[in-house]
């Protein structure tokens, strides 16, 4: 199993410097990882130094808190896809989750993939840390029917990353057709592993180069 | 001095349900707090809740971590107005700030600015614990040459709040004519004096009816 190709290379720190990004996006290169996961104000820099690699450029929308207006969300999107995304990793509404509005998370979901388009692998992030099971349950089933292709585990910025039983749970419920991606807290070849056996077919960390 | 005035009345965690919101802006009005600062998602219904009031609606944009791309800002900044906010807390790109780039901060500032117009109150999140004094100092002159309405010290999401220290430095910096919003870790009635005294003229909290 080629495990380079599992990983997006990811800095999404607050204070990364556009210097980090040239690193990230040269480890990239060198590992040949799947993409470089970056803030959107790093996406114009990261497409233009990938654009003669097989190396992706993953950003993030609405994140890491997910509560902007779903307008926002869409024209964010967009926008990073016009400057070079072509994967993007969408953070849900965990409040209207939380309030049992599951039609708002499809809509929002559904909302964004039709404004990226099927060619550009849309991401839906559920921040499992704060979920009951019963609600990454219900944000699963949402993020399939809007056509999501893969569901996330975590931001990395909120109270825990990814665990075995989350990624699991994600995978029993999508099914084999849609994809699962663990992040936070995958530092090791062994966190890699595990995820994997979990049911993780993409796995998000800053520590790629030292897993590989 | 009417404390209850320097408030900003806050709940921007990620989970915050539509209730929550509710019983925000129901206190918000009872103890006549300056605003609510509640996360762009909540901005609509705030501004219904709080339409025969003397409530501020404020909201955060590009929060928390100020990494979107500056068209991203900008368009959520219209939006929320659009959809009620009067006061609007941007964080800046502190990537760029510690690359050195201080044009792009102030550029930025400047956009959303322009956008929102002079009767919408822009604040500039810095978050300091991130920053050195001298990036405190570069931060807040972009912003009061920007136009900003006022300097903020930080998110709530990062390493740390306000501190006396920052404050004082922010508030010699740029003067007595634009304010200066002390967010972060403040949750008692002595919190707030001591950012006052420092040089606060608004506080960010969410513990605002127990300081009260």
């Amino acid at each position: 199993m080629k495990y380079n190709k599992l990983i997006d290379h990811t800095i999404l720190k607050q204070d990364a410097t556009p210097d980090q990004i040239v690193k990230l996006c040269e480890e990239a290169k060198q590992f040949d990882f799947m993409s470089v996961c970056v803030n959107p104000a790093y996406v114009p820099l990261a497409a233009r130094l990938l654009k003669d690699s097989d190396v992706r450029v993953c950003t993030v929308i609405g994140f890491p808190l997910g509560m902007n207006l779903t307008k926002t969300k869409v024209e964010e999107a967009i926008l990073t896809v016009k400057e070079g995304a072509t994967e993007v990793d969408m953070v849900i509404n965990v409040g209207q989750l939380k309030a049992g509005n599951d039609a708002y998370i499809k809509e929002e979901i559904r909302a964004i993939k039709q404004a990226v388009g099927k060619d550009i692998v849309l991401k839906v992030i559920l921040e499992t840390c704060l979920l009951t099971n019963e609600e990454i349950v219900r944000a699963c089933k949402a993020a399939k029917a809007a056509g999501a292709d893969f569901v996330k585990t975590s931001t990395g910025f909120s109270t825990g990353g990814a665990t075995v039983e989350a990624v699991k749970l994600m995978r029993e419920t999508v099914g084999p057709n849609i994809g699962v991606k663990a992040s936070g807290g995958v530092r090791t070849h062994e966190d890699l592993l595990k995820m994997v056996e979990a049911g993780a077919n993409r796995i998000g960390t800053s520590s790629g180069a030292k897993i590989i």
